[in-house]
């Protein structure tokens, strides 16, 4: 059984969308059992049946305008912090929330803890790749977890999201580059270019050098590293771009009389396969990878559909040992260079 | 007359497509004269009339694959130094290439030289609003001048935007954004935080706080201040965007069958109009501001309707002293400074 600590109570259309979403996953995904942290009474009302769903009464909130840090100490008896300690306890193996970003990272950091090895857990989140026959997504980290990321931050980020890339979008020695301001090898400012230079000595990623945000829908790498400020600028360059750009299909439609109608009308499902292919949420949420267990954000204006892509994915990175996987290698890392720090201490 | 000094052996097309546009544009401007520098044998052979144009023989030619900075050193009978070169000599009014970038900004900086309280100038575009009746455009800075930048540069970026938008696209007291991720004052990694701190403190401009780059192309801001990493970043995920998105609408009419055909048909003025409104080429090359002289880079791409709105822009540039504007300002500061230094030491 897989048990998924859910904050019912984050989100735009919460708590009835996420309970929505959640009963929908729970009649598709057998071997899954829900905990559900929010207003009892209030959740109640909207849970149709309580079949492998088990519903923990947590009295406060942590609202949007709440300072995440200040909210995740204070409001023990929140839902975000009540689903994290649930993780932390051994008694869910992942939590997932729609609700305030920052405390959502703040109860991953200090509740869930990070793995040893890894110095700052970052975002990753999939993004589509269109008009490529031989891939449909890529995975770009940071995404905006740390604002100021050093060079070996990045480098964690570029193992972090092979592990991910490999085990949740089955890419075989998944393509690693470094988001950078051109594509040649001295690119970049001091961090980027000290990272280019750790990224090329890391051990077991297949590091193909930079590239740049112009390319990233092409296909150009299987996983973008990023430092979370330019990765947050990008990912919502994306997002603005393409709906600028729907609304402009848009316009042509209503705006050229009869004969736009009637074209719109013939591509009709052209558009629709357009929209549904830059829609990023089929991929479900965005994880903070580094941590102990799977933390998922999610959109502030989830609906139920997006919530099951998000325990759909939860399912698949607990079923893959991603967490398990990324801990074994900095363990091992370590290994090595006691070993190498013990061998030196021999031939002195 | 306006003189302008011009690559003509720079770009993916040139010479045949700086010649071409360069004619046109002397047709249409009568109070221009163009210089223009090249393999004299080369140009004379596409040149049609020499009306206004003087050709000056440069042996050199600056490549791609040159490394910038060197180039512009060593090679001093090349077009893109010798045109900078006639602008620090007063032969010129302005330069323009459409050839390396990196030696193009290098001449700038080391030729054509610094306004007096410019740290380091920065790469300025214009770039669409879309679906906005109020605004057509927007400015951004600096868009890949500078890979590290410090908050005082985000700050110079800010009035030296001001004084483009106010002179080159009739915004009246322009608002003044800074590119973060998120809109909260208080956002940003260190170099943001203390860039917002800075430009709530700056004279004379009209800072309207932090934008995402999700609501650019919407018109949140007239001058939208960034450091040169994530600018570049930031357009070239715009440009990527847009050119996927026309291509997977490209891709709905083509791969629909009949019904598809007969829709982009119907369809074909409203999508060009969209391709149209998404070419910010059409407001001319990337400026790089804070120079004693407006110095221009076009894509490499550029033929000649690129050169002609360059020539048009740059001739607007010189109408509306910007350069002596943005030197007023900064000789106007100093005096202030000063004035402020002998009143402190009167009242000790």
């Amino acid at each position: 059984m897989v048990k998924i600590a859910i904050d019912a109570m984050g989100g735009d259309y919460a708590p009835e969308a996420v309970i929505e979403g959640v009963e929908q996953a729970r009649d598709l995904f057998e071997d899954t059992v829900f905990l559900l942290y929010g207003k009892r009474d209030v959740i109640n009302q909207h849970l149709k049946n309580r079949d492998r769903i088990q519903v923990i009464n947590a009295d406060e909130v942590i609202t949007m305008e709440d300072e995440p840090v200040r909210a995740v100490r204070r409001k023990k008896n929140s839902s975000i912090v009540m689903a994290a300690t649930a993780v932390k306890d051994g008694e869910a193996d992942a939590f997932f929330s729609a609700g305030n970003s920052g405390a959502v990272l703040a109860a991953g950091l200090f509740i869930v803890g990070r793995i040893k090895g890894i110095d700052r857990p970052g975002l990753v989140t999939a993004l589509p790749v269109v008009r490529n026959a031989n891939q449909s997504n890529f995975v770009m980290m940071d995404i905006g977890a740390n604002a100021d990321s050093k060079p070996v931050n990045l480098q964690q980020y570029a193992v972090l999201g092979t592990y991910y890339a490999e085990r949740m979008m089955q890419a075989k020695s998944p393509r690693v580059a470094l988001l950078n301001n051109g594509t040649e090898d001295d690119k970049g400012n001091k961090v980027h270019k000290a990272a280019f230079e750790l990224l090329q000595q890391t051990a077991d990623i297949n590091f193909i050098g930079n590239v740049e945000s112009r390319d990233l829908l092409n296909g150009v790498a299987d996983v973008v590293v990023t430092d979370g400020f330019t990765g947050n600028a990008v990912l919502k360059s994306i997002e603005g771009t393409a709906r600028s750009m729907l609304g402009l299909v848009k316009d042509a439609v209503y705006n050229t009389g009869v004969s736009g109608k009637l074209g719109g009308l013939l591509l009709k499902n052209g558009f629709n396969q357009i929209r549904s292919q830059m829609d990023y949420s089929q991929y479900g949420g965005a994880v903070l990878l580094g941590l102990k267990a799977p933390v998922v954000k999610t959109h502030g204006s989830s609906k139920a559909p997006t919530v099951v892509n998000t325990i759909r994915q939860i399912r698949q990175m607990v079923a893959t040992d991603i967490v398990p996987g990324v801990a074994a290698y900095y363990a091992n890392q370590q290994a090595n260079q006691q070993a190498s720090v013990d061998k030196s201490v021999e031939n002195d």
